[in-house]
């Protein structure tokens, strides 16, 4: 099975700061939190094939962190900006997984709440409720089934907020 | 909201090492990892204003591990034996709450699979598909609303295996 992991942007300044809210940058505790997330879940073996994230400020910076610890060039999606299109993003995972897919395959996903929880539901339930709490610098770990339909097929096997992990 | 925690029992014997598969008891690694486990949610600040167990050896010697770490007396219950009654479980847990509910209320069960999978996601969704993974010896964490039926009406918020815990 091909392994999901939605990740959301460490602590960041507090919303009204910023003219473009976007621009929010993470603070030095976000930086340092996400960074040792991304230490624990390397020294656990995690790898990532590939990761995307959110343009935002918040969330490329936790992407860099990241990318540094992982030793990789997170790209960045504009489907994963707040309210991006879920379907979009389905229906490219769906090609990437036929490409890619294998036992050991590895995506990671930072973005923002309530997305990547709803997102979460809809590959997990097919539908989304805001049943999960994921906490900033948290982490989601989903299983991608190979055969059958993505979406509400998936299963969960992590989910958790950052103080567990450093 | 009050906390409610599942926890799978730890690492036991081989299936079919025992002429009563509820005898079998945890191996020396399951009691080992069950105790860091506890250990590290009591670091943690865990607390537990009741623990209940199934009256399967390998259950009771992981609660008797976690009554220990958190200097608690798990009450066996026949009801988180596998393929326990959950409608007669949440009655007595509705009940529970309104007499003990409060924001910080805690529970600990501790059982087996599929069922406390199966129970934590009659809690979320309110229908049980199989969608969660639980190891042994990990965690499912769940908020309880207060004013809210219980069932489908729970919040996740952890799911742990036990290496990320150790």
């Amino acid at each position: 099975m091909t392994s999901l992991y939605l990740i959301r942007h460490g602590i960041a300044e507090e919303r009204g700061t910023y003219p473009n809210d976007d621009d929010r940058p993470l603070t030095d505790e976000g930086k340092k939190k996400s960074r040792q997330v991304a230490k624990r879940l390397h020294s656990l073996g995690l790898h990532f094939d590939l990761m995307q994230t959110s343009p935002l400020v918040r969330a490329r910076q936790t992407a860099d962190i990241f990318g540094d610890v992982f030793n990789t060039d997170p790209l960045t999606s504009e489907l994963l900006a707040p309210s991006g299109d879920f379907e979009q993003w389905l229906s490219w995972f769906q090609t990437w997984c036929q490409q890619h897919g294998s036992s050991r395959s590895s995506l990671g996903l930072i973005g923002h709440e309530p997305d990547l929880s709803a997102w979460a539901e809809l590959l997990i339930w097919g539908e989304a409720k805001g049943t999960l709490v994921l906490k900033k610098a948290g982490v989601i770990g989903l299983a991608v089934p190979e055969q059958e339909a993505i979406a509400a097929n998936c299963l969960l096997f992590l989910l958790i907020p950052p103080k567990l992990l450093i």
